[in-house]
């Protein structure tokens, strides 16, 4: 039995609420509390009937749940484990939608030790230049990557019902350890938007940047459209993995060392192989 | 009177064509004779009537011109520009559409120092994903832009000429050194090619890469899309624009450095501060 008698979402934005929508949808839910800082986007859950209850209080919303998606920013889980830990039910599965799992799985060993077995980590790779409830859809999560990071002590019927679960919302579930997760998403999402950061950044410096902003094309949109990310949310995901972010960085300051020094020393052939080594492994790359 | 009674393009391809048919359609030229090395492609120029007439000689081709525009990548400028040198009329137009405009000027004064009046370095802002004559079309410098770089010895008429000209293309046209332009386009382009194929070079050193490349999403595809260009092309514009792209490169290694720094640090008011400046001024930047 997968189905959901209550679940509670501690966050009642886009992922939260993408995540009720797509289970009301399947019939996999009964009742969806939605928990919030937010009134008026609480009120617009309610409205919108992604949430049939709305609740300001996390430990109050938790009694009973037999399933708690923890769907905030990951700055803000540590102080909602902590609340909600003296009212879970033995039965009741805690999961989140953090894009960092070493830390999130570091909150819930600090504060569910004796509960560990529930806990089932977990990233969906989804999301939308929209926010807040009022973005919730119900195909959100349709043909999108789930990772799930069980801990070693997430009992394996937790791990299979959150699979069954985001499987239900039509995503593709993936599972690998916390560190691995977090190695791979530092390289192909916490790290690019970092230097995209830095390159706009360097732009900024110069005397003739509003020149170089006025000619720039197609090139630089794509370039930097994830430099328009939001500052507090990308601050907050460099620190919690800082460790796999920092090995990064590092490593492409090496690789950019390496082409200042192919470009000083007009290294025709040093320069093709580096170019080509990139531009085929990119062509390659199935787009997305 | 701006109509070009005879137009040879040197580089029958997606640059010169598309220019050769804008002004046809514009009725501003009589005739059009394309030069190229590649059969093929200039029997396909011929059969869209992209061009009246197809040569493989440059210096016989030149012979009567009124406008010659040399577009080939920038590495062929040099011989053709030294072949056509003895042919070239008294009232002939030398214009081009190379992506740098340093080493085009100063192929042009190497070799064509007698007629610099007559001499117009240009760079249209234009492209596509398909090359060759097969991809020209009529309104490919629609709402785009063309920078003009006249040299201090460039006559105010051929300027003109060729402004008006592009704009018959429908191109907006601006003037700028040719320094100025090599150093907004080192920051806006070269370096952001460079920096990707930096990017993905340090992602395919890690022992990890094909499990990242297969979880890289949206943002890796649109920052890295740029590190799928030509290698040949982008090296040769990486030497060609060299002492600009090396500055521009120093400085961004340098700001990446500073992002390393406030990582490794975990100072959260830097790294604030840090993706805040670069964040407001992408989403202040009018996309394109």
């Amino acid at each position: 039995m997968i189905s959901v008698n209550k679940l509670v979402l501690l966050g009642t934005g886009l992922i939260g609420g993408s995540f009720a929508l797509a289970l009301k949808r399947a019939g996999l839910v009964r009742h969806v509390v939605g928990v919030g800082r937010n009134p008026e986007n609480l009120a617009r859950a309610l409205q919108l009937r992604v949430i049939d209850e709305a609740s300001h209080s996390a430990a109050t919303a938790v009694q009973g749940a037999d399933l708690v998606l923890l769907a905030t920013p990951v700055g803000q889980m540590g102080g909602l484990i902590r609340d909600i830990a003296p009212h879970l039910a033995d039965d009741c599965v805690i999961s989140d939608a953090g894009s960092t799992k070493q830390d999130v799985a570091a909150l819930f060993r600090e504060h569910l030790g004796a509960r560990l077995a529930q806990c089932v980590p977990a990233h969906p790779i989804a999301g939308s230049e929209l926010s807040g409830a009022s973005a919730a859809q119900y195909g959100l999560y349709e043909g999108r990557r789930v990772v799930l990071t069980p801990l070693p002590e997430s009992a394996p019927a937790a791990v299979a019902r959150v699979r069954a679960l985001w499987e239900a919302c039509g995503a593709s579930v993936f599972e690998m350890s916390t560190g691995e997760h977090d190695s791979i998403f530092a390289a192909v999402s916490h790290v690019p938007h970092l230097l995209a950061f830095s390159y706009m950044n360097a732009l900024l410096d110069r005397s003739n940047a509003d020149a170089c902003l006025d000619f720039a094309a197609t090139g630089f949109r794509d370039f930097t459209r994830i430099a328009g990310g939001h500052p507090a949310m990308w601050r907050d995901i460099t620190l919690a993995n800082r460790a796999a972010i920092l090995a990064d960085l590092k490593a492409n300051a090496a690789r950019l060392a390496q082409a200042i020094e192919l470009v000083e020393n007009a290294d025709t052939a040093g320069l093709t192989d580096y170019i080509e080594r990139a531009s085929r492994a990119r062509n390659a790359w199935g787009s997305c």
